[in-house]
């Protein structure tokens, strides 16, 4: 590994972040039609899962059931979608995605479907204030 | 947890057994457009990530990296994609699909695209084959 962890300009441009865990940034993604959060691991260069070390690998698994947790509190989903793709941006990140039945794509996948529909200003910031809210509740912990 | 491990129809009819390993069933999808592996955790009553012990857990995620070793070993892909949907089958499975610029769906995600595609009986048989003497050569190691 050479150089230092920087979020990949597309990452920032489509997200805004929620906080800073062990390992990875948590991100919500500025899509309004779901929940949907993304983990990036702080580690430079890493592109897919083996690029990690088994350490880390343990790590970002127990952070994505933090994140499938936290959606799960604050929404009842359905079903959570969690997904490292990396199709369009190599640096590895990992989606985690909150669906109920009848959503806009349910039972699709939502990558790929729908042009972008970001948030209202306001109502960014009040997911982002409830999300901040709910961690510091512990309401992602196992 | 109560009850058995079994797989569910739907996925034991869209794919072949490769491999039992510690944690997981080791399955190969039955569409000949992606080489496409499906792990299993065999636990009973699995449905989202949260449900599996964090030991599984941490399992779960070596044996993708291993089953991502595996594709990369035999068939050098541009991306493995990696997903927990579940949208349509409750089972906890993970997919692990090999991609490469300009196949059928790239870059958009594999799932709900197309109609399935079957290998033709002596295809799945070779595609089978290779991957068990990948294994048996121990080429999804780390």
């Amino acid at each position: 590994m050479t150089g230092q962890f920087a979020l990949h300009e597309r990452l920032r441009a489509d997200t805004a972040e929620v906080a800073v865990w062990d390992l990875s940034l948590l991100l919500l993604m500025n899509e309004a039609r779901w929940p949907w959060l993304i983990l990036v691991p702080r580690r430079p260069a890493v592109r897919e899962i083996e690029d990690l070390s088994a350490s880390d690998r343990g790590q970002l698994i127990e952070e994505a059931a933090a994140a499938s947790r936290l959606l799960r509190a604050l929404h009842a989903p359905d079903k959570v979608n969690i997904a490292a793709l990396g199709n369009m941006v190599p640096q590895f990140h990992l989606h985690v995605v909150a669906r109920t039945g009848g959503d806009p794509a349910w039972p699709k996948p939502v990558w790929g479907q729908f042009p972008p529909a970001p948030y209202e200003a306001a109502a960014l910031e009040a997911r982002l204030s409830a999300l901040r809210q709910a961690l510091a509740e512990g309401r992602h912990r196992g």
